[in-house]
């Protein structure tokens, strides 16, 4: 703790008002810079990000290098001579960099999904009693997906199939995308069927989930795949694993053991956390244990306990996807974005904090050392080497029972709390829990139940298009305003945005999560659509691998006709603002394979090499219908996808309707004759 | 061309004497800077590696960073307060950069072992023509391993199974190692009883090749491990995956299906190419389609067809590991080491360089520009940007097509040569193509076929112990220099050396792979096995995944007795002097968790986290009785493993008899009494 202190003392320090654009969280930075504790938002000022590896040309792969090839100067005159020691040009090196971020997402995704995968094979199996089938429906309607009959016929009667038997089936089979031996992924046939034709012609068709990672390293190790197309036929390729795999095969499972969520009402930001009661934090992307964690918080025995031991309750509240899950599931509140994390311990009322994988910061310990908090690792993938992390390694077989004695450790250590408490008083409601079944009851009405709707509103132009807004935080932009400002400008031009992950998270904390927010940020087709249903213009999907939730709803509004043949041809766009993580260019990728023009706000590591960003920014368009593309200023950011929705909705004739509907009188009377 | 030439021109240049130690090689480099043509060697002067990187503490894991940590002066005084932006310490920095550079390595050598048993797969099915069982023992020999039955019962008697039978059973066996769902590698069986044991009680037992990979990528991403010792854990799981698994099983089906490699005599280095033949250079490491181009190229239709266009014959040689597949199994001579293989095109008598995966160049496609060479990528996965590169999809099912096709080609180019060939008239003799099957039959003798003669001799000391030099070259250092100096420096002191990959192909250059080279090189001990038994003192193994024959022989050595129970009991040693790729760290973790002590010569980028290098070189011993270490000095390097060899005779007791073999009359008077 001493150096720690002394460190933020001697450096350069954050300034608040820059650091974010959030009112609690500025709060919490000045709090920290006052107890002399440094956090990400420090390090931000006094850390320059390496200016070779920021344009992607700086290759690591053997110990020839580190190559570090020089900048192209004002666009390389003639050819391009700039190589390593190898050989590998900088279109060469910026695609092996860019293929193992995918690999290295796709992992991180797929990981996931297989251990929530296996976790359904037990409970399938009957051999955790933690884990049960809660929402029969989904796994029934999943089913046929896996090539699992859900009916039986005995002596000519078709009947029912029994519950448990699918769910066996289905978990086999679940399991075994990762490593079948041949075949491709059996999700690839949910997507649009040009769009699958597309990719076998492509050769990108994945065949199980790990051989197309494993795949990526290989070709990226030294003096193997040194032609970026091809690099890049391979990361997409595991990027479509994610998407239509390893995620969506995740999320999908989760439904089935948690249920599939529905909107509900919950809370926001730093300030759901209580001065009077036990504050538990959970904070990563597998809602395994999690899931757990809220039905021990909520179970009377530990409230009891909690109020033995002078809390007035437990305060649940969830960072990162991990609140995601748990949020769209149970209400349960997120106390912040991946950038809050450090603050919520710096609050002095985190009693502990609970994390699993992904996105969490090593420097927690160093900021938990200052309190009373206790922070604990889960999971046996991710442990801290730090001696006061505690871990307690989650096992399925006794989910429960870890859960208790948690949230019990946290209970315990309420005594333990130091003198001084601050909790920021903001917080927020919000409405979360949308999905694709929820969308289609919601936009749908109660007597069709059908896309049909939300198309109807697409081609009339009430609603411009479809936004999603997708991603991380990162240090390195204004926390929150690039996500926010540009969620703002899609509503105000009636663009409807379903957002997942701490894009979610920040939407909610700043309040655009609510039906209410319509009247106030949305043009007005969009704002009488959802006065009329009833929904907010941004609608929460979940977290990172709910991203395969909005390429489900972009299927079914394919499948609802009148808005072309395929994903691309819907007036849709993409979108991670503040994106920081590899997941989020595997995300990138399978949107963009799956036709979605994909736009990053935080710099793409890619200028180092001209001609692999063209490729990335314009020819790939040519193959999938989607393309990527990168604008930090979030006003232009949302001009790019609103220009982008137009030129589809032109392409689809419905620009005429959408014109109609925006004209006041004075553009009726320039009209003229018409 | 104009423009490598202008670069070459501009920049400063390698100076041959400094570059190798070998003269064909400072031969060539000398015309290729006549004739303004850069090579690696060159680029190794003019670009300087990363300083940041060469230490291992840059993380560019995600798009916070790239972070790149100060170097540690002087020791660190107190607490280590370096950190990423996450607060990644430098021990997690760089263990993440470590156990991505596993599974990079374990990725290709594994790929390439699936690739085999794929086609071993297509080979026992029949759907292909061209590929074979050869090596019906082998077969047998290795089918029990995955728990395949060679015989049946029929009416009580037992008889041979049918062994296409076999071959399918195993072959579905194998290819499913890759991502079965349940249960660890079937070949991990195969290790002495003590090491599994130590496997499972450590919890790194592989459970399929990919997953574990997959799980690297995983625990490296941003906020997922950051407690170096669980980051090594499944860098181990991930090597043994690839040494116990990819690798072995990639070698044993090339065995079956190209027949198990037996002594034989050939040619190395540059001269083998002939002026007045058709030269065809094979360059990669996956021997599926250089196979058939071995048939091909000694086809008389092919001879004729050279001769007619007014060649002599068609001379094939072979660079990297394709180059020891060809080697260990036809005699076809290597061409050369990593560092020649641009040197094979500027003889300007290359008429084609056909290239399959890994550690090939991309600047070839630059130098064959210069010359008439047809440059030809043949896998799927590896292709070049460069428009003057040919791709010729390399396919099982019409392997012999392809092969006929391409050697059609380079006789074709023939006539194109142009007025200057300079070959070097440096060649070697050698004997190749040594496994755990000929040394047990050369040193266990004709009588017993076992290694107990081998054993024997250690332990009586003429053979002080056991070394492994293998790996790479790097431009970075002195081609082949410490290779060279450290073999016969091992070799001086009676150990007796067993290679593979470039290292052997440098051994072979240097003739220090012939029985005559033991009078020369050997101390008296080893140069009287080496002449009793008629073998070399350097026993070359293979290519790079063969590392596993060096895995599988120390094996058979614990088996045979006398010499402790585990190969960490062994008086043996690993060492990979001039490494430069991925791979040469999953082989080098690999070792070190199967017991071995592994010296790297070349700089390991361990130094920015003086802890995490310590658990590396020093507390892994604790745990799997292996460690590493790094040694750029060839002769201190050969003393450490020296050293590390007289510990284990001590422990095993066998340091007297050691002693004794080396006393002359002086000594023994010294000793007064006894």
């Amino acid at each position: 703790m001493a150096e720690v202190k002394a460190k933020a003392k001697a450096a350069k320090l954050a300034d608040p008002m820059e650091a974010s654009i959030e009112p609690s969280t500025q709060e919490m930075i000045r709090r920290a810079q006052q107890l002399n504790i440094e956090t990400v938002f420090d390090r931000a000022v006094t850390m320059k990000p390496c200016a070779i590896g920021l344009q992607g040309i700086c290759c690591k792969n053997c110990a020839m290098g580190p190559c570090r090839l020089p900048l192209p100067k004002d666009g390389i005159q003639g050819e391009d001579t700039r190589k390593g020691l190898c050989g590998a040009t900088a279109n060469t090196i910026c695609a092996r960099n860019f293929a193992r971020m995918i690999a290295a997402g796709a992992a991180a995704h797929s990981d996931h999904g297989r251990n929530v995968a296996l976790t359904f094979l037990e409970a399938a199996k009957g051999t955790t009693k933690d884990y049960k089938i809660k929402d029969p429906a989904k796994l029934i309607q999943i089913a046929p997906y896996f090539g699992v009959a859900t009916t039986v016929e005995e002596d000519g009667v078709v009947k029912d199939r029994d519950l448990q038997e699918i769910a066996l089936a289905v978990a086999k089979k679940a399991v075994n995308e990762w490593g079948k031996p041949s075949g491709t992924l059996d999700y690839l046939k949910r997507a649009p069927q040009p769009l699958q034709d597309k990719w076998i012609e492509e050769g990108v068709m994945p065949r199980n989930v790990d051989r197309e990672i494993v795949e990526i390293m290989h070709r990226t190790h030294m003096g193997v795949d040194q032609d970026y197309k091809n690099l890049m036929k391979q990361g997409t390729r595991a990027s479509l694993a994610d998407g239509w795999g390893g995620s969506m095969i995740g999320t999908d499972l989760q439904d089935v053991m948690f249920g599939t969520p529905s909107p509900l009402q919950a809370e926001a930001n730093l300030g759901v956390m209580k001065e009077d009661h036990v504050n538990i934090i959970v904070h990563g992307h597998e809602p395994l244990l999690s899931e757990m964690i809220v039905a021990a918080a909520q179970s009377q025995e530990l409230i009891s306990y909690a109020k033995e031991k002078g809390a007035k309750g437990i305060q649940l509240g969830g960072i990162c996807c991990t609140a995601n899950e748990i949020l769209q599931r149970h209400g349960v509140p997120p106390a912040g974005t991946f950038l809050q994390q450090e603050l919520a311990i710096i609050t002095g009322a985190c009693d502990a904090m609970i994390v699993d994988v992904q996105c969490i910061f090593q420097n927690l310990a160093n900021v938990a050392k200052c309190f009373h908090t206790k922070l604990i690792t889960t999971h046996p993938i991710a442990k801290m080497e730090q001696d006061n992390v505690i871990h307690i390694e989650f096992d399925e077989h006794h989910a429960m029972e870890d859960a208790v004695r948690i949230v019990k450790m946290a209970i315990d250590n309420y005594a333990n709390r130091g003198a001084e408490v601050i909790i920021p008083r903001h917080k927020t409601t919000q409405i979360a829990g949308f999905g694709v079944e929820s969308i289609k009851y919601h936009l749908g009405g109660a007597f069709r139940g059908d896309y049909y709707t939300l198309n109807d509103n697409i081609i009339n132009g009430r609603i411009r298009g479809i936004a999603g807004v997708v991603g991380c935080n990162n240090a390195r932009t204004k926390h929150n305003e690039e996500h926010i400002t540009l969620i703002k400008e899609l509503i105000k031009n009636d663009v409807i945005v379903l957002t997942t992950g701490c894009s979610a998270i920040a939407a909610g904390i700043h309040g655009l999560l609510t039906p209410e927010s319509a009247a106030v940020h949305c043009g007005p087709g969009l704002a009488e659509v959802c006065e009329t249903v009833g929904i907010p213009p941004v609608l929460h999907l979940g977290s990172c691998v709910d991203n395969s939730r909005i390429l489900l709803a972009a299927t079914e509004v394919v499948k609802a006709g009148g808005l072309g043949n395929d994903i691309c041809d819907l007036p849709a766009a993409g979108s991670a603002p503040e994106w920081m993580s590899e997941k989020a260019i595997s995300i990138g990728q399978y949107f963009v394979a799956s036709g979605v023009y994909t736009v990053f706000g935080y710099h793409m590591p890619l200028d180092g090499a001209p001609e692999f960003k063209n490729y990335l920014y314009k020819e790939m368009e040519k193959i999938f219908g989607g393309k990527w593309d990168c604008e930090p200023d979030p006003i232009k950011h949302a001009h790019k996808m609103i220009a982008h929705i137009d030129k589809k909705r032109a392409e689809l004739g419905i620009d005429k309707a959408r014109e109609r509907v925006l004209m006041d009188m004075a553009d009726r009377q320039a009209l003229g004759v018409e």
